[in-house]
This record gives C-alpha cells, structure tokens and sequence, in this order.
C-alpha cells in the first residue's frame, strides 16, 4: 500500500522505482552544443553548488552529445582524451562528491544525433559502460535509428532494449528518451522509462513559428525542431493525462538565460513547464547566469509546483485566438489549472497577446473536471471560498540573486541554510518539497493576493506575453476542507 | 436459417453466440471510479431490482477497474480483501440470484489503468479466474499495451488472445473491448468479440469541446478522453454500418444522472445512444437516483429502439452548423433515422442550438437510402403516409417516478408486473421487446402525435440543447403494408 | 516485342496476361443485393443478348453476395440449394453457350460482407471451386478480414495469397479486388491483380455528400460507402497515372438505370467512367431498363473511348467550385482530358453548377501535358487544328432503344449486325474496337461539331449536372499529322 | 580527425564515403523518357565536354529506364540489343575516357517504372551486372513494389537490400534512391544511401498546381507527380535539416531548358536547387541547350554555392501569400537563408508574385538561428557589416553562351581553362570548389552590388517570379572577423 493507502502493484509506480517527481538539473545542449569538456561540467557543477541550484533540486548533471570518438576492439564506447582526459568516472566521482548526479547521452541509432557513435545493437555495451563509469541518468536520442520507426511497436522494442539493459546492470539509472513524440512516446514509455520528448527540439523563442517544426498539435507526424515554448506547451493539451509519477513528458531543456526572450517570456516558459511537470533541466550557461535568470530558475514557489508529488500534469481548459497580434502575428489566451498533492489547485493564465489584458478565471472553469466526474453532486469546490496566492510575488530581487552570483558567502550566506523562514529561497536537500509543502514552508507557496468568494471568478491583469501562475487554497472552514481534515 | 429465413453461417451471427442485441446494465466507472466494494455492488444490484430496471433490461452489474491487488504465485489475480471480502464468486452468485448477470474488467496491457495487474502475457489465467468465479462479461482496457499498436493487425492480434483464452473456459461471457477506436475496431473486432468502443471516454457533458478530446471524427488517431456527448455521437456518422447483432459499437457509458447537463441534453444522450444500438450502461449512482433520471432510464419506447431486433445503428442524414451557438460557441443541428425490424422508421431531429427552433424532416430525406438503393423504382415509401409516434411523450412522471423510488410497494407495484397496458413501464424479464414489439405492447410505442402524406415533411419545435425522437409507423393500408403483410 | 515496337516483360502487362482493357458486364449487387437466383442471372444474360449489351462488349455476368450456405466437410463452399438447384457449373455453362462469362463472389476475410463464408485461409478450395465450376472472374471483397490491414504490406500478402491460388488452378480467370482502396491498392495491386477498387460503394446519386463516405480525396483512411458519383470521380485525379493495362482502377458498379438521378447525371457518370478505363459494369435490371437508359448504356463512341487500347485514366486539368450551388450546396466544374491510341484526345467538361454554363477548353489547357513533358519544344499540339467530335450526338434515340427493349426482330433486326454504317450501335463480337478504331467505325466517333483552331479554344453550353464529352481529331494535314503518318 | 579538427565516426560520414557533396551531371528522363540509346548518352556526354559541363562539375552521365529487354537464365539483365548495341561496358569505358562517370538506373520492385525487369529478388545479380559494366551511380526507383512499404522499416529493409548488395561489389557506386519521399527516407536513408528523392516527380512549371500532385508539405502520404518547383521547394522547408554531407535530398531532375517556364523561373530553379543542396541534375537536352540555358547551367557563383563543403541545405525564414495572383491563382513570396563553411551566409528572396516587387532581408530575419541558438549572448552576426554579392550578376552573357555552344575553339577557347580570372566561367576539373572558395576565385562570388550595415536589412526588388540570390561576406574587420581569421 502507499502512504495514502491506495494499493500500488510493483512497478506500477516508475517502472524502476525512480523518478516520482520530475528530474531536474542541467544539460548542456541548448547552451553548448558539441563544444564539451571536463570543465565545462566541472565548473558548471560547482557553480550549481554555490548559486543554491543543487539545493533547490537541480541535481543531474548531464552531458549530451559529442563525448565519445569510436568504439574499443571490445564494442565499448571510447571517451574523448581531449576534452575528457580523466575518462568520465572521474567526473562522476566528482559530481556526487558535490552532491549531484551525473548524466550521459546515447542514441537508439546508428550513430548519435552528432554522428558518434549510437547504441543500437550495442546496448548491453554501453549500458555497462554507463553503470561502470557511475552513471545516474540516460538521456537516449533517436537519430539514425535505421528506419525502425512508424509504429509504436517498431519504438516501443527500440527502446525497450535499452531499458532492458539498463535494468540488467543493477545499477540505478534515470532512463530518459529523447524520440521527440514519434510513434507517440507518451501512449507507451512508461513502462520501460522514466521521461520521454514529445515534441521536436525547443528553441529560444516564445511564440514564433518555424517551418522547420510543422506540427502545433499531438500526436504529429513529422516533429521537426526549431518548436518554440508555446508551440511545444499546446503540444501538450490532449496528452496531459499520460504524465505520471514515475514517467514525465519531457518538454525539452529550459531555454531561460539564453537571450532570445523576454522575462515575462521566460517567467512564463518556467512556469508552464513547472504546471505540466516537465523534467526541469537548465539549458543555459550558468557560470554566466544573470541576476534576474537566477531568479526565475531559483524561485521555490514555482518548483514545489513542478515537485508536487500529484506528479500529473496541467490541463489546458480554454485557449482563445485573438486579434492583437504580435510581430509574428500571433495572437493567444489560455487558461490551465492543476489540482495538487494537499488539495490545492494552481491555474495559469497565459496572455500571448501584444499588450497588457485583463484576464478571468471563474471557479466554474477552474473546477470543470470536478463539476463532470460523474459525481452527480455539484462540485464542492464552486461552494468554498478560495485564497490566492501569487507564485511570483515572492522572485527574488536581482539585488539578492547578484549576490548569489557574486560567491561572496558574506553577502549571501543564506543559500543553502535558510528554509522554513525565507520567502525566496529553499533548500530542498535539507527538507524535500513534499514535507516542506506538508509543512507548510513560507518559499513555497508564494503570496496571498487575494481571495475568490464561492461562485467567483479570479481576475488578474497580464502583461503581454506573461503568465499568472495562482495557487488557490481552501479559506476558512469550508465543507470541502473539513472533508479533507479526516 | 434464421427465423425470417435468411441463411445463417455458424459464427456470422455474433462470433460466441451472445448479445445479439446491445448489452444493458450497469457501471461503476463514471459515478465511482475506483471507489468500489461488494456492498456497493451488491446495494446498487438491489436498487435495480427494486426500481423495475432489472426488468426493463440492464441485467448487467459491471465491476470496473481497482479490484485486484497483484498476482498470486500461479499468476492468478488476487482481489483486494478488504473491499471485496468474500472474493468474486460471492458477488457472482448473489447477482445470479437476483437475476442479474456479473461482469468484471481488465485490460489488454501489462497495467490496467489505474494500474493494477493488467492481462497481456495472463489472458489464460485471468479468462480462467473470471469463469470459475461465475463472471458473464468482461470489459477489457487498453492501458499500457506496450506500444503493440499502430495498424488493425496489431491490435487484433492483442485482442483476440483474451477472445480466444474466454471460449477456451466454456463459459459464456460477453467479451466488451475498451480500446477507445483506437487503430479503428469498427473494422476487425467483429469476429473476436461482442462490442467495442469507439471514442475516448465520455464526461459528463452536452457539447463542450475540450482539448484532451482532440478529435470530432472517425477514424481518430489519438482518442483522448473528456469527450462529450455530441462528439462521440458524431464520430458515429462515418462508421454507423459497422454495428451488427452480435458486435455493438459501444459509446461508453451512459452519464444521466451526474448532473453536468441539463434534462434535455440527458434526453438527447440517452435517445442517441438508444438510435445508434450502442449498449446502455448506466454510469451513475442508481441508488441515489432522481425520479428525472429514473424516467430517462425507465423509458421502454426508448429502450425498445434500442433493443430492436433490427440491433443497427442509425444514420446522419444531415448535420449543419449553426449561428445561434451557446457558451462554448457550439451550435449544430442534425436529422438522423433508422429502419427498424417491424418496418418502422425512427427519426432524431437534434436541436443544437442555444434557443427553441422549427425543424422539418422530409420523407425524401428520411428515405433517402430507400431512394438511392438501386431498384430502379422510386421508393415506395415516400407515396405513403407515416404515423408520428413521439417516443417521450409516454415518459414516466416524476410522480410516478418518485414513488418508485420509495421502493414502496404500496404505491408502486406495477413496476414488475405491469406489460400490457401501461405507457410507461415494461417488464422484459416476462415478455421480450422483441415479442413485445410483434404484440405491439403499448410501452414500447410512444404516442402518436401527428401524422406525414406522402411526400410530406415532419416539422417540430425541438428546444434548445434537446432531440425530438419519433416512430414513423405506416398509416393505413398502403401499398407497403400489404407488401410488409406477405 | 508487342505490336508498336516496345519491348513487354512477361508479366509486365497484365499479371496473368488478362483484361488488357476494362472488363465489361453486369453485376446484381446494385439492384439486387443478396436476392439472387439462377433464373435472374440466366434472365439477366438472356436481356444482354436480346439488347445487343453483349456484342456491345458487356461479357461479363458477375453472381455477387449471398450465394452461399457454408462449407462441407472438405472445406469446399456449398451454393444455396434453394437459389442455385441446378449449381454453379450449371450456370457457368449455360452463360458460355450464350457467348458470355461467369464471375462468381468471395471476400478476403472471415465472412462476406452478408456474412456467408469467406475465403481468408480457404483461398485454394475456393479457387479450386471457382476454376471447377468454370467461373471467368472473382470479384473478392474485403469484409471481415481480422484486422490483416493498416499498411500496403499487409493488405498485398493478404490479396496476393488469392492471386496464387487462383494461378495454381490453371484456368485463365479475371482477379478483381474489392478493397475499397484501403491501404492504397492502386500502388501495388498491379502486380497480382486485375482491377481494384479505389473508393468506397457508390450510391445512386450524382453530388450529394453522405456522412458514410467522409472522404473526398484519395489516399483515404475509411473508405465508407455511399458515396456519390462525383466524390468517386474526383478520388480518381491523384491516382490517375496507376491505371494501366491488365490492372485497372475500378470506380465501382454503374447506377445507371436505378433512378437517383437524372439523365444528364447518368451520362455524366458513364461517360467519366468511361473515359477514366473504369469496369464498366451495369448495376441495374436489366431486363427492365428503359430507352432512355438501354441508349446511355448502348452509346458505342463512350464505350469505344472505355475500351480505348490506350488502356488509361483520364487527367483532371482543372477543378473549381462555383457559386451557383444545388440543394446539396455543391457546385463544382471540372476538365478531363485524354489521349488515346490513335493520336486523338478526349476532353470531358462536366459542369456541376446548378444551371446550363458555358465552358471553355483551351487547347493550351487540354495540352498541358504535351506543354510540360521535357521536349525542350513548344508542343506541336497547339499549333494543330483539331476536329470536335461530340461523342453523345449519335445517342440511340428513345425510339430505336425501344424497339430493341421490345426483342422484335423485325424492328430492331440491327441489333447485333450493323457496325460500319451505323451511328448508334456497334457490334464488338464481329470486330474489336480497336480494329474498329483502325478502321474508323462510324459509331465509334460520335459526330463532329466543330473545330479548334491552333492555340484556339472549345467553348460549349453545358447543361446543369452535365458533361460535355468530346474527341479532337487531327484536321487535315498538320504537321504533327504527318508525323504521325511515318 | 576531419580537417576542420572535428571528430569523425567510421561510416558517419557518408555511409558509403561517398558524394560528399551533391552529385551533378545528366539524366535522361525529364527529356528523353524510354527513347534512350547509345548515341544519345555518347552525344550528350561529348556535349558535356565541348561545353565546359564536365569542367564544371556535371560529371555523372545517367542512363534512366527502359534499357533493358529481361533477364537472361542466370537472372542477369540483358540490355537491350537494339539500342545498345554495344552493350553497357562499352559506354562506362567511353565515358570514363572523357573524364565522365556513368549512372544507371532499376526499381526496388518487381519491374522499374516503364515495366522492364525490376531488382527485387535480384538485387545480387543487379549490383553485380553494374559493378561488371563499370556503372559508378545507381538511381533505384521505387515502382511495383509488392506493398513493401507503410512504415519507415518496411521501406528501409527494401532499400538496404540494394546497399549492402551494392557495397558487396567492392566498387565504388553512388546509391541514389528515387523513391519519392515515400515512408519519409529522408529520416532513415542516411545510412545505407548517398541520395534520396523527398516528393514526388518534377514537371517543367514553375508553381502550377497539379491534381496529380496532391500534398504541399512533406510528409506527405501520396507523393504523386507532376509536382511544380515551388511544390517541391516548400516541401524542404520541414526536412531541411536531414540534408548532410554524404547524403542529399534529392528535389529531382533540373527543368531548364525544357521550355515550361520563363528564364526568371528557371534562375530560381536552379538557384533553390542550388541553395538546397539538391543534386543538379541536367534533365533536358543538352546538346541543343539555348544560350540562356547554357548561362544558368553554367553559373559558377551558384554552383558554388551548391557544392559548398558546408553541405547543408537552406532555410525558410518566412513565407508570406499574397494577393498579385498569377494565372494559376498563386502567390508567394519567401526568404530563406544559408549558412556557408567559410563564414558566408546566402539569402534568397524569392517573388513568386505575379509583378515585380520590392522585397527585405533584415539581419534580424537572416540570422535568426544565431539569435536563438542558445548562446545567452546576441548573435555577432547582427553588429557587423555584411557586404552583399548578386550571384546572378555576372551571368554568362548569351552572346558567350553562343560562342561556346558553337563549339568553335577559336572563339570560345577559355571554356575548359580559364579559372581564376573568369568572372563567368570556372574549371573544378583544374581546381575543386572548396580549394577555389579558400582561394577567393573569382567566378565563384558573383559580383558585389552593396552593403548591409549592422542591424540593417537588405532591400531588392525582384520581378516576377524570380529570385534574388545573394552571398553575404563580412565585411573589414568587425569582431566575427576577427575571430574567423584566428
């Protein structure tokens, strides 16, 4: 039985025990590319440590592409002597003498998506080669995959070789496939993986369309790259259901830092892939971080939403075209909400349009999917009165992520220490989100901004391209709280 | 041959034999989801019984999902002891007893879908566990298939293993697939199987389109959930002659009752799912039914229709879109009819739109598949007048209903014994429909409300969001009838 | 070598060297359905002799659906004792001595559509009974087929197991495949078949949309059926090119006769299955037709243009909807053209509007082809002038089809003699059409109304729901003309 | 190590270490179809020579279908006796004596296109009659090809037949599969392949729709023919990415010269041809090539630009319909970009609008994906001035173009050696593009016509459908300079 007393046949919950709640930590694709080396890794990880990152939870380290130039007379995987002199078990013990984990790449393919070399037909190889180098995470691409494709059969057998050898080393390993939604990841990998792509490659942009990523709805027949945050966050709409604790729809690598959009756009791509419990994983430089990008990746309120241990996804409940249109002419609203772990139920109102709107969310809306459960009672959420708490209100200012940034432990000595008191920083290594939230720990729950009577409707002023991410939580002695006291 | 002398090859009729017409019964998903036990079986059974719905022909008590707590070390399931204390069999011979029938679920993965132990690699066990436990139906989920889908073979080869494994155990048991249309069953699951879904899962709403429902027709390649009434209803259209005695195209579960929508819309839901032959599967709390509901689901002139022997669904004949849309911007209307055993011709004229309209259906539309059938002749049934019998005009009131409710059988005791002579009770348990239709028992009628010349058009004031169902019934001695009277 | 000098692989034309052109006959489905009986083929056959339909060239008497009662205890179908007394061969023989050919019935799957047995796993008893029974042709559907589709590989090796045993018999027998164009038979039946379906059923009507039939565009992914005459003609267009030779995309059976539409309509539908090497199969009674439609049947310029050695399907030049719509709020107008053996082109202007319209054809348009092939030239097309020949002015007059309906010898004695100097009949049993076409038969040519001057363009009034069917001819002594000549 | 220092995989590439860049020479078919001999390819090949085709790289002379009569009793081909009489080798060993290649042509079906014997079941016998015939290049069609397709796998398995078959030889041979886009090879041909066809068959129009033709974008589920250039243009724009040295998509035979298109829509042709680093295949007859034929097929600056080491394909930055529709009803203007190997960026600004128009490139637009490539910093490109070269400014004048196709040596002797001065002329032969690139040749720049300043947009006007081609070069010594110089 789980702790909340529903039955839990093994492995029902994660198909390896792991990953309950969404990964997080850093990749660095998005930011680097090929151009890898020992210390980029190196560096990157301590300054993880030091920006409060790992604390927060960022605690994969991942490598992507381009560490590998052959295979040995005995089919392993050769590391590169130039950028990886010391071989990757070095980083590895590295890493989890900082506290973190250590990630790699490979591809269900010929070779990777780099050209290296792939993993097909040389699974058991490489997975030992991942277990013996200390390895705690796979992040498994699809390039070159040889045709065996078009079917989720032909993707799921691909695939499921590598889970296969995975689980054959004993050794605990976070299986995440990177198949961009082809053959519909999303209907099939939770049995035999912990994450899986369903979009193609995310790029820097908000909301601009590319030719090179065709698709704006799931499932998609061709899933291209170049997807921006919105184009990938619609993707989501119709297959939210199929995020689970244990399996998450990657939403790709976190675009904040990198340039191409604005706070209010970055606010929003972090919050979004916080709601839909997407892996968190960095895609920027982080050495370089800027104040107000630490702010956003640091922000607690936003994670313990992405940790919630519901471990499910938003559902998207209205999404409107509009008319003021911006220089890629588009124009959208949205309105998404996510029930929680404690009762709670956060919603965001996405404003996609060109300038600042009044938005509304009325509680009919917010509770629809109770409203229609088949309960034949009205939904006892339209009957309570509801606290609303503004998940950004808290971001830290600039002023106190600077100093972060600045490793001046004088200046910012809190990082790592403050928990039950800060309203802007949290150490989940101390206290994990689910106790903290059931502890009600002040950083994770943003601030009251209002309130919402029975019957009500929330109303919120959105700047062009930003979002308002509420959490709404019970006031007072309602029927429904006292429901949930027993 | 069969009894109207058509040649009749073993196996064409319903590949076991059973449910030649739509199966009826009840659920617990929809109201309950996994919140089930032997008592709320046991009390809803009674509550059947009691309010003349056994009688009326929901004979089917349906266990749905969250019975099982693992395997034992044989591979056979074991339930949960502490909802089901006394086991399966327990259940099965009280149902008996009372006349009723035990169905129970799995699904054709390696979880259900609240995963518990699903069936795939287990067909032989699990057919065996539910014919020594005295099951009669099984419905069987498509959760966590292992990506063995993509084409129509696929999925019939999954599919027919549990086929095969149930008429290994000579038992007779309705075999029910719940693969949500997915890779099209309409197409194939006719030979190893009794009825097969077609849409995602229904929720309890009229009309509203919502983004987990992607899909507004059929074939649909990603079936989603959250589908309302007029969506499944729609994606009927393109596949209507797939419904044939002995394989029911199932539009899930019956929502009356749960209140999300309005009694017209209930009146629309049930009579379409009564028009288009799918099974009648109550999915709400029988026991706490309101006397509306009751008279919804009590009405025998609409379960006739849908327990024709005829067991066919019906066809759109036209839909049109609409400018008078609802809050969800919807607004459609449409004509539909079916040709019944006896030689009557049901038609729906739905009113999708936010106000009362005037419809008109013309026997040029109503025959149009008569007039376009290639005898060369035109079709004798537009150079005849038609009765009009409204199939809600005889609906119990909520009197009459309430006093069922009381389980009072003072006040209602016709409710098992009535036949002959009542226009709103049936007792099928003692007369047929099918007998009951030849002896043109008054139940099963409706009331004439108006007649069409030949060549005349139906007109009718249907409200907003509601459907006028009407028989067509030949008006004297035309020439069809003396046809017919060969 | 073959007669114009180009090389022929063994097998390329024709897989089994048969239906060089389009098959021609008749077939019960349409009209009849599953009533058969040995006396309406022998019946039926007698009518095509009387009326000249055989020496027309319709050879062919298809028994369809319906015809058997199962299997004996080899394995071998049994014909119904009660329809069939006298047993296939019996039929097969009298059909020969009458100059004509039997084509028998089966599906691809489990059951036949009526659900009598099918040849899935049967298919050599059945050939074998087929070839004992003296059966020229198989028509074999796809009903019921256990789910043995969903991409081109599955369906051939479904059909192709047929196609081998039908080989296996050693009798020369026509193999015509019934699957509705699922899985795109157009693409690869070629090789183990002679014609195939690419649509769903037709119904007898010109325009109408039918919800059954969702589809307007092939490829389609649900085929459904009663679909119209134009939303067949128009799935033709981008399959057009695999139309060749010994395997010929079969539009369906013929409504004309059967009352759904007009006369207009029906030469509209024949004419544009003529002129895209449809099968021309009468769906209709036979013995009952009418002058009207015994003369649209009998018009021996379309059936020359059908049987055309060319041996392929027409090109869509251009499509465009209009304004002007019908009840069915259709309006479309279109251009076809074709170029046959003997250097001529057919145009075809179908005008769907809802009253008469003038309709142009610019020699720059019916040669687009010839404009766009790579010849590094202008086409010589263009610089020609070309004779107009209305391929529907010789129609047999109502006057002279009833006579001939009337079997009076003395009226009608023309009937299966006349050919070079008659304009209205044609006998193909004395003279093929393409000796015919050598020979510059009369009848063959329809009578011209005119002339296109180079770079010139055709205008004609077009009946609302009408086609202008016409054949440029080469006028005098073009350059092209001479070249033709060497 | 590549030279460039980046690590390269065995086999990565170029499966086969072949055609690094796009292969270019001739192929019969647009032009020639069946009518192929000895005497056309020898012609043609000398043609090639005498004007300096073969010195620009066009070095494959491709022999396409119909030159085989069957197979002999070992399975071998046997080429057809009358038009080759000489037999294959006898052609390889002239064309090998000119400095030429020879390619030839199956299917990997039961017969190629034009019904001669297909390769498979022979793919041995095949591989090893090309290999013995000294053939260098194979273009395998995809004809009658026994449903072997419907998933990627499917058609992968097909065509690897034929790879490893081809590579068993030992001979070196550039394996291009024509196979139309079908089951998207372009996602798996890569490895096993040096080319691959991604839409169905080129016609000589510029952007006329065609029914034959029925998809504008890739995938695409029934490729068709007769697909216009700017059909097949767009249908790169989702797939751009899977173009890699060692394996081109392959956009079809070039039309210029065959007269269905104006001499602006030819430039764009083969400019986009060029910039989409599609094999540039001459489809029309050479040896009677028109002056302002022989000028685009002989633009240095452009083929340059198509053999770039880069070997990458451009993309569409953005793509507008318009209102000025030509005769077809068309209109649409686009941009599209192109990054080179040695720091330059191409743009092309295509006016497919029916009158000349105005057009802007702005910085910003071109490069975009420096903009969003993640590198938290903004993109250099944007700070510097780029000077803009017209490629198509120092086109060869007609009057040149005369001089050579007269082939008098006195007037046009600087065909085959002039090189670093020509502005109009250039000899791979003598030196290859990459060292002429580095070394700044002349001819392979086009001329300079202007400057954009940093942050600035480039502005032409284009005529009607036509194109703008422009090389971006840096210009003096801005920061990017600087850094390339290092």
């Amino acid at each position: 039985l789980a702790d909340d007393g529903t039955v839990v046949i093994p492995g029902a919950a994660s198909y390896n025990g792991l990953n309950l709640v969404p990964q997080m930590g850093w990749d660095n694709w998005n930011a680097f590319g090929c151009s890898v080396n020992e210390s980029l890794l190196l560096d990157t990880a301590q300054a993880m440590v030091d920006y409060g990152l790992r604390d927060l939870g960022y605690n994969y380290v991942i490598l992507d592409d381009c560490w590998s130039i052959g295979r040995n007379a005995s089919g392993y995987q050769v590391p590169d002597p130039v950028t990886f002199p010391n071989g990757m078990k070095y980083i590895a013990d590295h890493l989890h003498s900082m506290g973190l984990k250590f990630g790699m790449y490979s591809s269900a393919g010929l070779f990777t998506c780099g050209k290296r070399p792939g993993s097909l037909g040389y699974e058991t190889q490489d997975a030992e080669f991942f277990a013996a180098n200390g390895v705690d995470y796979l992040k498994y691409d699809n390039c070159f995959n040889q045709g065996q494709s078009g079917t989720p059969k032909l993707s799921f057998d691909r695939y499921n070789v590598m889970s296969q050898a995975l689980n054959a080393t004993g050794r605990p390993i976070v299986y995440s496939l990177c198949n961009w939604g082809d053959d519909n990841p999303y209907d099939w990998a939770y049995t035999i993986s912990n994450a899986g792509r369903m979009s193609g490659d995310i790029y820097d942009s908000f909301n601009r369309p590319d030719d090179r990523c065709p698709c704006t709805v799931n499932p998609c027949n061709w899933p291209g790259f170049h997807c921006s945050v919105l184009n990938i966050l619609n993707k989501m709409a119709p297959i939210q259901s199929r995020t689970m604790s244990g399996y998450f729809n990657d939403m790709d690598m976190l675009e904040v830092g990198n340039g191409g959009q604005t706070d209010n756009e970055y606010v929003t791509h972090f919050s979004m892939w916080a709601m839909m419990s997407s892996p968190l994983l960095m895609g920027t430089d982080v050495v370089g971080l800027s104040p107000a990008n630490l702010a956003i990746y640091s922000n607690p309120a936003v994670i313990a939403l992405n940790q919630d241990p519901s471990a499910a996804a938003g559902s998207r409940i209205w999404r409107h075209e509009c008319n003021d249109t911006d220089q890629y002419g588009q124009c959208e609203q949205s309105l998404w909400m996510r029930g929680l772990k404690n009762g709670d139920t956060v919603i965001a109102l996405i404003n996609g349009a060109n300038s600042t709107q009044t938005m509304n969310a009325s509680l009919s809306d917010i509770f629809l999917d109770a409203r229609t459960a088949g309960t034949s009672k009205p939904a006892a959420q339209l009957e309570e009165m509801w606290d609303v708490y503004d998940l950004w209100a808290n971001r830290m200012s600039n002023e106190e992520a600077a100093a972060i940034l600045a490793r001046n432990s004088t200046t910012a000595p809190a990082v790592i220490t403050a928990n039950s008191t800060s309203t802007t920083r949290y150490n989940t290594t101390a206290m994990s989100y689910a106790d903290g939230l059931k502890a009600n720990a002040t950083a994770l729950f943003g601030k009251k901004v209002g309130s919402v009577p029975a019957h009500g409707t929330w109303t919120a002023s959105i700047p062009r391209h930003s979002t308002g991410l509420y959490r709404l939580r019970m006031a007072g002695s309602g029927g429904m709280g006292k429901r949930d006291e027993l």
